[in-house]
């Protein structure tokens, strides 16, 4: 690997146009005052371009050489799991947990750089003789459910944040996340059933953060990251069964050296209407949520699914994100179905929590109502 | 069929709860300023409460017993035709002509109820013996593309307009959707090839004057109708080859009696990038698109399509409906990509126009974008 200061100065004094665009995690933003503004200053005398959103609480996004660069480790798993909720609350929350120590006034987003496909492939088996970076324990020959060493690492994510110095951005500092299974997903022979081994809590936070420890020293000896800030969540990874992604549940800060101590965090998501027989997070949220259904069936009987994934930082509601699937899909049905949707949320879900509402049929997205920050936006498909 | 009437005011006296709810047709308003408000003043004493969307441009909806009321003709047609662009601009296009006529500050909207699905089925028939109410003309017995007689009409539209005369609501106003077939598809015989007959614009003019007449006379001999004011616009429909719907062509007025003359409207559609060797209506706007559709490709280079589709009204782009597929899904790279298009938008395309940006994969809409009356809104899916 090219050592990304190198990297940083080549493309600084090559590139005619940086391009950054802003990236709102809150997932919805009026976005009317952006504005293109030139970045100016850069003794390298290529023209350096920034859009900043009006939003301040969302990173601008640094596009080297004028692409958008992904990182090369995404998508890298250790093991199968078909649960697709998963992956986005992986990457959202490893960005909210990055906000606490990169302010997003002071510096811009990349994914993820340092780190390579070949590198995480290693990391992400189990340790052998032939693989001994693997971050996996060995394994202890058994391939019995509650006999075998489980996988316990799944995934790893890694986001850049990058600051201006002296007119060209600069690595200072890196978050990682670390995906730690719940459940272990195996088969005994290729092709061969799959069978599972369940994780305690226990065992997620030790062996999570014996992972957190190894890879910030192996992360420490990378020339491109030195000695910058490093901050690492844990997230444990929803079962394939269930209707929700999953949760970041601790996470730590290295300054310069070793990482600290390791904070929980008490991040929850459960479906509503509660399934099998599950306890309501909160039975207020959950009344509150049948309340709603109950109103928008009674009024356009023809719908076949009201369901919602409802998020909580300890007991409090954070975000609803509901889906209703309708059997209709005439322009004026759907049109005054929207509007009648916004009503009712506003009338009895949860006032404190943003919402993220989206009308569909079995073919198609047919509209969109959001609450962020307390304001309605409600949008319907090809109505012109 | 029952009067309507009656049905009205039994409607009034057992409902306990009339709701109304706003119809926007601009497709995408911001609703924050709805209010729930009580109507008052009936003398039945049922309680009646009203929605106002803060957008006067748009139609309330009469809920009848508190429910949505379809209207039974609804999807009703005379032949095949797979193009799904069509049924979206037939009910939306209706309701902007109606809006010359009942202003949506004293009518409200319900789909139509006078004409069941019986007689309308009869009416989109071809005209014979056993069936003297068909509005598609006798077959003359050939089964050639050029010499038979083809089916002309090939779809109808109700649309319900009701003013409140003491705190009732009374059907004040009807329009009428006529869809003309461009191309007629048929089989010479049942599960058959599909043979097609290319329809004129003179003949689709003449026999879809033709027949909104008749129609219009036979509405005033409904106890419903009577004297009251009826539009109706001629509708054509867009051949199943093409990316886009079709358009309304004519429409005409009858106050209390017969209609008047018919008056040519200008609208057009076209996709873009041009496709078939077709000539740009606007060789500007062509550009223009292609301009945005190049920059975004430069930035983002995994995009797999990017077209759309160009409303017009004359020569005039009244609003553009993009699409984009990409072949990426990454959270921060979806959020990033929707700032950037939000930001090429503004550059590239067409100031005056509305936009209306979807961002999606092969499996899910990602993202929107959409800019109405110059105000920009841009939501990502399932960001948290």
């Amino acid at each position: 690997m090219k050592s990304r200061r190198t990297d940083l100065k080549k493309f600084l004094k090559t590139t005619t146009l940086l391009l950054m665009c802003s990236i709102f995690l809150a997932a919805c933003g009026n976005l009317q005052d952006s504005t293109l503004s030139s970045g100016g200053g850069d003794s390298s005398k290529s023209t350096v371009q920034t859009t900043s959103s009006s939003d301040s609480s969302s990173y601008d996004v640094l596009l080297s050489n004028g692409k958008y660069k992904t990182s090369p480790i995404s998508g890298l798993t250790a093991a199968d799991n078909s649960n697709q909720f998963n992956s986005r609350s992986f990457e959202s929350g490893l960005m909210k947990l990055s906000k606490k120590q990169f302010s997003t006034n002071s510096y811009v987003f990349q994914e993820g750089q340092v780190l390579s496909a070949s590198t995480v492939n290693k990391w992400l088996a189990r340790k052998s003789k032939k693989n001994p970076t693997g971050l996996n324990p060995a394994s202890n020959g058994s391939t019995a459910p509650t006999k075998r060493t489980p996988m316990y690492l799944q995934q790893l994510l890694e986001e850049d944040y990058l600051q201006k110095q002296d007119g060209k951005y600069k690595l200072a500092g890196i978050s990682i996340g670390v995906a730690m299974n719940k459940i272990d997903y195996y088969q005994k022979k290729q092709y061969g059933a799959t069978y599972k081994t369940t994780i305690t809590e226990a065992e997620q936070k030790e062996q999570g953060q014996r992972i957190a420890k190894e890879i910030v020293q192996r992360l420490r000896k990378e020339d491109k990251v030195g000695n910058i800030p490093i901050v690492v969540g844990l997230y444990s990874v929803a079962p394939e069964d269930t209707l929700v992604g999953g949760n970041y549940f601790q996470y730590s800060f290295s300054k310069s050296g070793e990482l600290g101590s390791f904070k929980d965090l008490e991040y929850k998501s459960q479906m509503l209407p509660v399934v099998n027989g599950d306890t309501a997070i909160s039975s207020s949220d959950s009344d509150a949520f049948s309340n709603f259904k109950t109103h928008i069936q009674d009024y356009f009987p023809n719908l076949s699914g009201v369901t919602a994934q409802a998020h909580y930082d300890g007991t409090d509601l954070k975000s609803l994100d509901v889906t209703i699937n309708t059997q209709f899909d005439g322009l004026a049905q759907i049109t005054s179905f929207t509007q009648f949707v916004q009503q009712s949320a506003t009338k009895y879900l949860p006032s404190g929590a943003d919402l993220d509402i989206n009308i569909q049929t079995v073919d198609e997205q047919q509209a969109v109502v959001t609450r962020t920050n307390g304001k309605f936006y409600s949008h319907v498909y090809d109505a012109d």
